[in-house]
Parts: C-alpha cells; sequence; structure tokens
C-alpha cells in the first residue's frame, strides 16, 4: 500500500462544505439573475492571459503577486488573470467589430492574487463585474443605471440595503486646480485613505505633496459630510461661483445628473450620499465613483466599488472605448456576512425529500415515487443503502432534507407514502400526488 | 502614447461571442440543474491544488501535461487542477468526518491540460461531474442511477437523445481469469482501443501481451455486438455454466441489476446498449463503465464517461471510499454541437426589450418603462446614447432583442408606448401593462 498524503489544500484559498456552498451559490446565482435581468451578456474568457496583456499597463505592485505559469522555455509567458477588467479590455479591443456598442457585459469568475496571507483576504476569489463599453462616447446616464442594479441585487440576497456613496473626479481634480493643488493623482491616493488613516495623517501626506496649509483646511472643509445631499448640492452651487473653474463644473453638473437619473432608476433617495471624500485610490477613473455599504453594517467596509474611465483599452487598440462599472467581490462579502453571522445556511432549504425503503424489497417502488417527485421539480433523492431505520433518519437529518418518506409494506400495499416533516416532527400517509399538492 | 499591443489570448483556449456564451451557459445551467433536482450537492475547490496531491498516484502523462504555477523557491509546490477527481478525492478524504455518506456532489468546473493543439481539444475546459461516494459500502443502485441523471440532462438540452453503453469490469476480468489472460489491465487498454484502430491492430496488441490465437478469437466472439441487451444476457448465462468463474458471475449480475434498475430509473430500454467491447482506458474503473453517444450523431463519439471504482482516495486517507460518477467535457461538446450546426445561438432568446427615445426628453419616460418591464422579469434595457433613429434600431436588431419599444412625443401625450415585433415586423401602441400582459 502507498504513503497516505495529508489532504490539505494551500492557504489563502476558500473552500466550503456543502450546506455553506450551497448559500455561496445561491447568492451568486441571486447577482447573476440581476446581471441579466438588465441586459447584461454574460462573458467567459480564459483564466489564463499572455503576461504581455495582463502587464501591458506596466507591472507594479500587481505583478509580484500575479500568478505566473511555468509551461517551458519555448512557450509564452502566461500568467493567471488579477481581474477582470484586463480581460475585458483585451477582449473588446480583440473583437471590436463583432461587438455592438454599448456592449453591456457581466463577468462572474475566479481571479488570482498572492496577496500577504491574512484572515479574509483570499488568494482565489469571485469577482462579479458589470460594465458598459461605448465606442467613442457613453451617456451619462449609464453612470446611474449601474448602482440601480447593485440596488437590486442587495435587494434580491435580502441581507440589507446597498448604501452608495458618490463622487466625481473631474470635481476634485477641478477643486485641485482652483486650488492650486499639482500633483492631483497623489493628492486623490491621499484622500482615499482619509476613512483608514485619519485627517492628520492625509493632512501630512498633502502638505508632502506641496499642499499648502490654507489649501489643506480648505480641502477638508470641502470633503466633510454634509447634513444632506440637497445641502451639498447647494455648497456645490456656491463654489461654482467661487471658484469659477470649468472642470469643476462640468463635473458638479455630472454629479447632479447622477443623483437624479439614479433616482429614476429606483434608487431610494436615502440610499444615495453624495460623498466627496470618496476617491478610489485606481488611477483610470475618470469621472463618476462609486463606493457602496451595507445599511446598519458600514463597519464591514465598501462591498462594492467603481466607476467611470474614459479609456478601457488604449494599450490594445486606437478606438477610443469609454466606460462604466462595478464590481462586488463575492468571496470576501460571503467570509464577512458568514463570519459575522449575518448569513447562515438554512437546513431543509436544499433537498425537499428523501424517499427511505425500509427494506430491499421497497427498493422498486421508492424508485418509482422518486422518479414522480422529480417530475415535479422536487430536489429527492432514495437512500438505497442497507442499514438500520435509525441510520437512514440519520442520514436524511444529517443532509437537512426537509421531510422523509417511508417505504415499507403497508405503503406499497395501499399505494401510498408516509411522509415525516422533519422540521416540526409531525408524520402523515398520503398518496404521492398529495404531497406534492402539500409541498407546492 | 504608449504603443498598442495586439490583443489575443493563448491558442487552445475557447472563446465566446456574446450570443454564443449565452447558448453555453444555458446548456452549462440544463445540466446544473438536473445535478440539483437528482439531490447532489455542489462543490467549489480551488482551481489550484498542492502538486503532491495532484500527482499523488504518480505522474505519468499527466504530470507532463499539468500547468504549474511558478511562485517563487520558498512557497508549494502547485499547479492547475487537470481533472475533478482529483480535488474530490482529496476533499472527501479531509473533510470525512464533516460529510454524509453517501456523497452525492456535482462540480461543474474548469480544468487544465496542456495538451498538443488541436482542433476541438482544448487546454482549458469545463468538466460536469457527478459523484456518490460511500463509506466502506455503496450499493450498486447508485450505478443505475447516474445514467438516469444524464438522460435527463440530454433531454432537457433537447439536442438529442442520449445512449448509454454499459459494461462491467468484474465481469471482463473473469473472462480474463478464464481464458488464462495475464495481464489484464494491458488487455483490456488494448480492447478499449477497438473503436479507434479496428480488430487487427487490436489483436497485434493482445497477441503481444502473451495471449493465445484461440484466446484472441473467443474474445472477439465475446465482446462482439448482439442482436439486443436480452440476447446477449443470454449469451452471458450460458458462458456462465461455460466459464464457471466466481469473478465472471459477480459481473454478470452486477451488468443485470445495473441494466434493470436503469430502467426503474426511466431510462428506455432502448437508450440501453449492453456492449462489453466498452472497457474505459483509466486504471481505476473495478466494476460499472459507461460511455455515452448521441443517437444519430453517434459520429462525435463518446460525449459523457465513467464509471465505479473501488476506493477514491487510498493515496489521501486510510479509510475505504467506494464511489461511482460520470462526466460531461461540456467545452468539446459545445464546440462539437456548434461545428455540427446542431445547435446555433437564436437571435430574440436573451433580450426582451429595448427602449428607444426618441429624443433626450423622452429619456425619463423610458426610465419609467424600462423599470416597470424589469420588474416583471422581462431582461431589458434603454437605449441612452444620443443618434438617429437608424442607428437605434440597427443596435436593436444586433442585439437580436425581440421588441423595440419607442418612446416619443406621442407615446408620453397618451401615457403608452409603441412596440415593434423585431421578427414578424408588425408595430402597434398599447399601455405597458397590456405589452406585459401580450410577452407572458
Amino acid at each position: 500500500m502507498s504513503e497516505i498524503i495529508t489532504p490539505s489544500i494551500l492557504s489563502g484559498f476558500m473552500e466550503l462544505l456543502p450546506e455553506e456552498q450551497v448559500l455561496f451559490d445561491a447568492i451568486k446565482s441571486k447577482i447573476e439573475t440581476k446581471f441579466q435581468l438588465y441586459g447584461y451578456w454574460p462573458l467567459d474568457t480564459p483564466a489564463i492571459e499572455k503576461c504581455e496583456i495582463l502587464f501591458a499597463k506596466g507591472g507594479g505592485e500587481t505583478a509580484k503577486q500575479v500568478y505566473r505559469i511555468d509551461k517551458g522555455e519555448h512557450s509564452h509567458e502566461q500568467a493567471l488573470r488579477f481581474d477582470l477588467t484586463v480581460p475585458l479590455a483585451r477582449y473588446v479591443a480583440q473583437h471590436t467589430n463583432e461587438l455592438s456598442f454599448p456592449f453591456r457585459r457581466y463577468h462572474i469568475a475566479k481571479v488570482y492574487r498572492g496577496e500577504r496571507n491574512q484572515k479574509g483576504r483570499y488568494r482565489e476569489f469571485y469577482q462579479c463585474d458589470i460594465d458598459i463599453i461605448g465606442r467613442d462616447t457613453l451617456s451619462l446616464i449609464n453612470d446611474a443605471e449601474i448602482p440601480a442594479v447593485i440596488h437590486q441585487v442587495f435587494r434580491s440576497i435580502g441581507v440589507s440595503d446597498a448604501v452608495f456613496h458618490i463622487n466625481n473626479r473631474r470635481l476634485l481634480n477641478g477643486m485641485f486646480e482652483a486650488l492650486k493643488v499639482e500633483k492631483n493623482e497623489e493628492a486623490l491616493r491621499a484622500i482615499d485613505k482619509l476613512a483608514k488613516i485619519g485627517e492628520e495623517a492625509v493632512a501630512e501626506m498633502l502638505a508632502a505633496l506641496g499642499v499648502s496649509e490654507n489649501s489643506i483646511k480648505e480641502i477638508f472643509e470641502f470633503i466633510k459630510p454634509q447634513k444632506s445631499n440637497e445641502v451639498l448640492i447647494e455648497m456645490l452651487d456656491r463654489k461654482k461661483a467661487e471658484w469659477n473653474n470649468e472642470l469643476f463644473d462640468i463635473g458638479v453638473e455630472e454629479l447632479k445628473e447622477v443623483y437624479a437619473k439614479m433616482q429614476e432608476f429606483e434608487v431610494p433617495r436615502e440610499n444615495i450620499v453624495l460623498d466627496l471624500s470618496i476617491t478610489r485610490g485606481l488611477d483610470y477613473y475618470t469621472g463618476t465613483v462609486y463606493e457602496t455599504f451595507l445599511r446598519n453594517y458600514e463597519k464591514l467596509g465598501s462591498v462594492c466599488s467603481g466607476g467611470r474611465y474614459d479609456d478601457l483599452a488604449k494599450n490594445f487598440s486606437k478606438e477610443h472605448l469609454p466606460g462604466v462599472g462595478i464590481s462586488i467581490g463575492l468571496t470576501r462579502l460571503f467570509y464577512q456576512l458568514t463570519q459575522a453571522e449575518i448569513i447562515k445556511p438554512q437546513k431543509g432549504d436544499y433537498i425537499s425529500a428523501i424517499v427511505l425503503p425500509m427494506s430491499s424489497e421497497d427498493v422498486s417502488y421508492s424508485i418509482k415515487v422518486v422518479n414522480e417527485l422529480r417530475r415535479n421539480n422536487l430536489h429527492s433523492l432514495v437512500y438505497m443503502e442497507d442499514g438500520k431505520v435509525k441510520k437512514k433518519f440519520s442520514y436524511a437529518d444529517n443532509i437537512g432534507a426537509r421531510y422523509a418518506i417511508m417505504i415499507g409494506g403497508n405503503e406499497r400495499a395501499e399505494n401510498k407514502i408516509s411522509v415525516k416533516d422533519l422540521q416540526f416532527g409531525t408524520q402523515d400517509m398520503m398518496t404521492v400526488e398529495e404531497f406534492i399538492a402539500k409541498i407546492n
């Protein structure tokens, strides 16, 4: 006999038990259903891409985290994707003439990042992305529809309401112009850290970028929370007059339009927070930016973020392809929701009925019964192993079946089934048809 | 401006256009629905496993094809999975005490093999597996249920009926004992090649294994097709008396029982072929073996195969874990079905309606309309870009929308919508409610 190897998986990878997997898949399926309802098309690209594609933008931090494939010297350099955005850019550039624009796609798939090992951070995780890509132009109204999809997604998951924190990069960059801040990319990244590291630390970072003390004060005054979106909009209108900056004016009008149209798309007003401190650290966003929090679970942090970018595929195409998109990091979200016990697997959710033949003579009749249950779309099975009745019921309990159906001599003689409700403990004899009627 | 990198993917990987992807996903979803209906639990393991797990059995051909991950010297040796069976074995051994046996699981996911590049062979492909794993024992009735699931899967896909070619390894090994063939593993692999290389070549292989000319003749006589399953069973019963071999007798009785029980699970008799030439080359099968062909498309070859194995996880566990399972290679099947034009994307299948505002004044009303459509679960969207009417209709056609809904001043004034049936070309004005009633 060969040596036993201790079974284990690599650290930083999520693997679930069956009941947990059912719960995970149910959430994933609800997300997908809403993406489809809103007219986004499915996409499924290879998990492995050429390195020249993945690192077209230049490597940086990402390159260090990437899972490279070792396929011998003569093969193309290849690696596992670290997000779904680079594959989208490559796909749209490659198939520009075969696609219809605006191209609306969703993609739910695993991505890979060799991050430092820490709780709740996974090296393999699901991203659930939607994006709308235009050719040359893309209406701002798309920016307002994206959060509406996410709003419906979280409604259907049923855990909590999504609250959208919305801002606009043009508005921030206009402010920087007005305040003579030159290194605006770096300044945006500094402000992005506000919630994490606090005002003092951000002030230091801004000072290091050469921003004057007065400007820092004005920035903090500007980005601080307001009593309401309406108060904030009034403030923005006053600043328009004060700063007289074209970029700022465009940003303000865009933000107001997205805010108005989001409500037309039925995102409730109370689920929208115009939040000038939201910047999104990533450098490709150019207009609208979103972060999403769950009401009453704000401590989980942003569960979904995205925004508007000017040119998706500039490394792969001469076409101008502006877009807007958002991404849910599902694996981490699932970890957070289960850790905080906001969701947990429910017994009786997956298997409607298990048929238990009392003896081998009852097997054929049991198979007839399960055939009928399955014809009526009930998740069901026969327990086909020999053994004591107690063992059979224990299995029925362990798999969380909703009903156990016992088949013995009496049931066969009367052409009926004995149904035990495993939730309430009651037991009745009835025909299969009666059982199906009862359960439906 | 940075240099443009030509967008492309690695060879041997499948990537679909959106309409094709919808078709692929529809088939995948039908497979999953049936797996769930029959009470199999979902499983989703990491795509990356430790090499010590993947190669526990010893490397061989598989090791050469594997996609290894390059993560620096100090990390565990790791690679992408090449099937879903090794991860299942590892999972069941790792979680034995947390699972209920028989453990019924399905797994639909991508696997990776660096095969020689050829048409219709993919290096990344979906496998759709079901397996039932017992602890210590597993009833033979499970062997009969597995093809019933696959029968329903192909019924629901609607392309063709699945025809199951069934055999039993014990029966073959009993025959080898009776005929004094010693190298039975090699002999099984030779017979497995019969359909591909013909009788003469297989005879040469058997002769090389030391099988006598007479025995070779008798083997071919034994495994040749019979007029009917009933004639074949009669022949087997005669051989029982002639050969008087215990293993053979067990194999024959198992095959007869699986045949009978498959029919109880409602696999039609005409969809079952007892076929003694089916051996499955792989060495871990011990009893029942299946190959599946599509009626009228037999030239596609076997689309689904599997069988009974005695001990799933012997490399990872001291427990005795017998099982039975089957696997659909979905990516290759999809390629074959589309190449042969047996299936093709249908227009009007994915987007029920697209709302076309005639001018920017019509946008808000259009959003109200699409909100209502989506509330009624119709896949729908608003075309939000500026442009001429012709361009808007051309987009509606290109995405294969079933209906185009035009919104202009008249529609707003009357609180109605103008509906154009893009399949039949007819056009009508009606309320949103009337449209929803019409489409449902």
